[in-house]
C-alpha cells in the first residue's frame, strides 16, 4: 500500500481527523480497493512520525464509519461498499437490534446477513447449507436447457398448483421415503416456509392452542408471536419430542395442532425415536390434534437413512407434511411443498391463492429437468460425504476446545450441532459479543425458545446453535478454537484447549 | 392419418364404442400423437360404411373424456396429456366451476390456464401481456451473465428486503415518473399481487371500511371476499373515479382505504382525469383515507405518457405505491414492489417478514443486469409499437362486427377494452359458453363487480374484457368476427358484418 498522506501539523484538524480523512479520500477514489489491508497501527505510527494512540483512534472512527473492518489479532481491511452500508445500518440502528439479548428470528437475521458481507467472520449462525457445495453449474445448464426448450412461456405466468412434471418427480421422491400420494395431493410453495404460514394461518383462529417442540425453529414462534394462538413448549431430549409430557398436555390444553420436526430437529439436530413416534400418531389420532411435520432435514443423512416420516406411518391421515429443496439443494430457487390431509385440502389451495394469484415457474422447470436428469443423487451423496467430515470436524473440535461441563449433541445428519455451555458461566449472548471480537459468529439459543425464557442459569439463556456444515474441517477447528478463547475473555473459565 | 378401424359388425359393443375405442388406443400408443387432425365426421363415415351419426357420437364421447378438442366448423383433433388431464378436470368439476355465470376470480383463473393450453381457443381472457412478445431471449444472457458472474450466491438464500442493485433501478425509474424516494423506501414482493394483499392484509381489520372502483381488479375482490372488511364500490367512467360521488361516500362511510388504478385502469382501461386526481387527494388528506395506487399498467402507454402517478402528487404521504414488472416485462419474474408511506413502513416490512423470511435472488439480480444494461427502452419502444396495431385492429374489428348498441371503451394504453353489450340482449355469461363453442374466449364482467351484481339488465350483466394485447391483428379481427357471430348464435340480434 503507497498511499501518501501529507499531514499538516499547523492546522486546527487534529492529526488523527487528518488520517482518517485521508484514507476516506483514497477508499471513495478506488485507489485502496475492497480487502486492502491496512498498514499495522504501530508501523504507520512510525511511518508517519505520530504516535500510535493517533492511529488507533483514525482506524476506530474509520471503523465505526463503516469504511473498515478492525478485528483483534486480525489486522484491518477496507469494506465494499455493500459492506460499508450493512456496516452503516448496524451501527446506527437502535440498541435493541445490536443487543443480541433482544434479537427476534427478524433481527437475528438482518445480523447473519451482514456478516455474510464479512470475508472476516467465520460464521456458524445461519440456518442455509454450504454456499461452496450448491450446485450452480449443473443448475445453469438446466436454467438454459429450460429456456431452450421451451421459450418464452417459460417466462410467463404460471398456474400457482405448480409445474407437473415437478410433482411427478415429487411424489417419485416421496415414494422413496414410504409417502404414496397423487401428483394432486401436492401444493407448491415458495419455499416450506410459505408452506409453514399457510398451515399455521389456514388452520389456526386466535385462542386455539398448539404445541411446539422447546427448542424450535425460530421462525416459527416470529409467525406466531401476536397471532393470538396460545403455545405450549414440549421439552426435548436425545430421543425427540419428549412423548411422554404430552398425555398431560393434551388434557389440560385440548391443543389443535402439534408442529414437529422429527428429522434432525433444528436447532438441536436430534431424531424422534420410533416408539414414541408411534406412540404420538396413536395420541394424535384419538384426541383429533393435526400432526405438522416439517422434514426439510431428512436428505441429510450421513450414515443411515433416517426413520421414516410421520406421514408414512399415519393411517389417520393426520399429518401435514412439508418439505422442500432449499436445504439440501438450492436456498435461491425457494421451492417447498406441502401435503394436507384430505380433509383439509380445499381449505388450503384456497388460502394459498389469496397469497398469490400465479407463481413462476422458470425455478420449478429447471428443477424438474435437473431431477430427471439424475442430478440429484450424485449432489446429496457429494453433500453427504462432504458435511460428514465437517460435522465429524466439529466435534473433534469442540471436544479438544470447550471447557469442562460444556455438553452438545452429536447428530447423525442436518445441519445443526446445539450446544449447552456451563450454566455457572457468561451465558449465549455474552459470548456472542466476545465471539464476534475474534471473527466467529453461532445462533444464541434463546431464540429457539419462547420469549421470556432465557433467565440467567436458564438453558435458553446458556445453549447454542452451531452449523457445521459451512466452512472447511480446518476453518471448523480455527473457529471453535476462538470460540473457546471468546469463553475465556467473556469470563468463563477453563477452556481445556487454551488455558483461559 | 392411416388408421385402421376393424369393425365388428356381430359384437354386441356398439359400432361407436368400437370406433371411440380404436382411437383411444391409437393415441394411448402414441400413434394419433397430440394435434393430429381426425377425419371429418362425414368422410369417416363413408370410409367405414357406418352412419355420420355413428362417428360423429364417437367423436363426442372422445371429446367428453378429454381425448380430443371438437368444435364447431374447425374440426378436432387430439389433445396432448396436459390439455386431457385439464379438460378431464374440468369436465368432472363441480357445475359452479363450468357454469361462467358462478365464476369466482380463482375459478376463472383455472379457466383461463385450461384454454392456454389449448391452442384452438383464440383468447382475449387473461390479464397477461403477449407471450409472443416477451423478452426471452436477453433474459436468458442476464440470467446467464449473472450466473456467471456471481456463482452460487445467486442460488443462496437472499434477504427479503431485495438486492440493491435492483432497488437502485427501481429508484432511477421512479424519479422519471416524478416520485422521488430512497432505496430503502422500497419493499420488494413477488409480483404487484403480494404487495396488495400485503397491505390489505396488514392495514384494515375485520369491521374496516374500504373503497373500490366499479368494476375493479378481480383478485381484489377475492382477496377481501370473507375478511370482514366492509366494501363500498365507486362507479367510473371514461374519465375514471368519479370522485364527484366520494364526499357523500366518505361522510357515509368513513373508508380506511380506496383502492384504485389510475392509469390504464383494469378492466377498463380508463385514466382518472388530473382534477379528479387533484381532487382526490385533498379529500383523502382532509378524511385521513390512504390511497392504494395499483400502477403496473404505466409503461404500457402508446400514443403519450399518462398523467403522473398520485404518488407523485401527494404532499400528503398518504398514498401507497404499487407496481412490479408482471405486465410490461415478465410476469414470470414476479417481481413487484411497495412504496409505504412513511408512517407504516415498518409495520408492512415485519408483516413482509411473516410472509416470506427469504427470497430468491436470480431474477432481481438478472432483472438489474438487464435493466442496467439498457434491454427495458427497446423492449417498451416495441412493446408499445405492436399493442398499439393490435389495439387499433380490435377497435376496428369491433366497429365492424358488434351489433348495434354495443359499447367499449378506447383506451390510449394498457391491455383491455371494456365492452358493454345491448342490455336487452343475452348477457355475458351466456355469450361465453356460445364464444366458446366457436372458439374464442373473454373475462365476463361480473367477476369485477362485487358478488350479486350480475342481475339480468345490469351493466355487470352485460359487460366483458377483452385483452388487445395477446394476437395478431388477423387473429384479432377472426375473433371479433366469431364473438359476434356467438352473439347471434346466443339469440341476440343485428350483428352488422355477419346478420344474425
Amino acid at each position: 500500500m503507497s498511499l501518501q498522506i501529507p499531514l499538516d501539523r499547523e492546522s486546527t484538524t487534529p492529526l488523527y481527523q487528518q488520517i482518517k480523512q485521508a484514507f476516506i479520500e483514497a477508499i471513495e477514489r478506488g485507489e485502496l480497493p475492497p480487502l486492502t489491508r491496512l498498514p499495522a497501527t504501530r508501523k504507520l505510527a512510525r511511518q508517519l512520525g505520530v504516535n500510535r494512540v493517533t492511529v488507533v483512534t483514525a482506524y476506530a472512527e474509520l471503523a465505526a464509519e463503516g469504511y473498515i473492518s478492525s478485528h483483534v489479532g486480525r489486522g484491518s481491511y477496507v469494506l465494499d461498499r455493500a459492506e460499508r452500508a450493512a456496516e452503516h445500518e448496524w451501527r446506527s440502528a437502535p440498541p435493541s437490534l445490536r443487543d443480541p439479548a433482544e434479537w427476534t428470528a427478524h433481527t437475528f437475521n438482518r445480523e447473519m446477513l451482514r456478516l455474510a458481507r464479512r470475508p472476516d467472520i467465520l460464521s456458524f449462525a445461519p440456518g442455509m447449507p454450504a454456499t461452496d457445495l450448491l450446485p450452480v453449474d449443473a443448475y445453469r445448464l438446466a436454467l438454459n436447457k429450460v429456456l431452450r426448450r421451451d421459450g418464452a412461456e417459460v417466462l410467463q405466468y404460471a398456474p400457482l398448483e405448480g409445474y407437473p412434471p415437478l410433482h411427478q418427480a415429487i411424489v417419485e421422491e416421496l415414494a422413496a421415503f414410504g409417502i404414496r400420494v397423487e401428483p394432486e395431493d401436492l401444493l407448491v410453495t415458495s419455499g416450506a416456509e410459505q408452506a409453514l404460514a399457510l398451515v399455521l394461518r389456514t388452520l389456526l383462529r386466535p385462542g386455539d392452542t398448539m404445541l411446539i417442540e422447546h427448542p424450535t425453529y425460530m421462525h416459527v414462534l416470529d409467525l406466531l408471536a401476536g397471532s393470538g394462538i396460545h403455545v405450549q413448549p414440549v421439552p426435548l431430549d436425545e430421543g425427540g419430542l419428549q412423548a411422554d409430557k404430552l398425555p398431560e398436555l393434551v388434557a389440560r390444553h385440548r391443543p389443535k395442532l402439534l408442529y414437529l420436526t422429527p428429522t434432525f430437529q433444528n436447532p438441536t439436530g436430534v431424531c424422534l425415536d420410533p416408539d414414541r413416534a408411534r406412540r404420538l400418531l396413536t395420541l394424535a389420532a384419538e384426541n383429533d390434534i393435526i400432526l405438522l411435520e416439517d422434514d426439510v432435514y431428512r436428505h441429510l443423512w450421513f450414515y443411515r437413512p433416517p426413520p421414516p416420516p410421520l406421514r408414512a406411518l399415519d393411517p389417520a391421515d393426520n399429518v401435514i407434511y412439508i418439505n422442500g429443496y432449499s436445504k439440501c439443494l438450492l436456498p435461491g430457487a425457494r421451492i417447498g411443498y406441502l401435503i394436507p390431509p384430505r380433509r383439509f385440502r380445499e381449505a388450503l389451495r384456497a388460502a394459498h391463492q389469496t397469497l398469490d394469484i400465479a407463481a413462476g415457474e422458470l425455478h420449478q422447470r429447471a428443477l424438474a429437468l435437473y431431477f430427471q436428469e439424475g442430478g440429484f443423487g450424485s449432489h446429496l451423496r457429494r453433500l453427504r460425504q462432504v458435511y460428514r467430515q465437517r460435522l465429524e470436524a466439529m466435534l473433534a473440535a469442540l471436544a479438544r476446545y470447550m471447557p469442562q461441563g460444556t455438553r452438545w449433541t452429536r447428530p447423525d445428519g442436518g445441519l445443526y450441532i446445539w450446544l449447552q455451555l456451563p450454566r455457572d458461566g457468561p451465558g449465549a449472548t455474552t459470548l456472542y459479543v466476545h465471539a464476534l471480537e475474534l471473527g466467529v459468529a453461532f445462533a444464541p439459543g434463546h431464540l429457539f425458545y419462547l420469549p421470556g425464557r432465557a433467565h440467567p442459569g436458564s438453558l435458553a439463556a446458556h445453549s447454542l446453535r452451531l452449523n457445521f456444515a459451512l466452512h472447511s474441517p480446518e476453518a471448523i477447528e480455527d473457529g471453535i478454537r476462538r470460540l473457546a478463547l471468546a469463553w475465556c475473555r467473556a469470563g468463563g473459565e477453563t477452556a481445556p484447549g487454551e488455558g483461559c
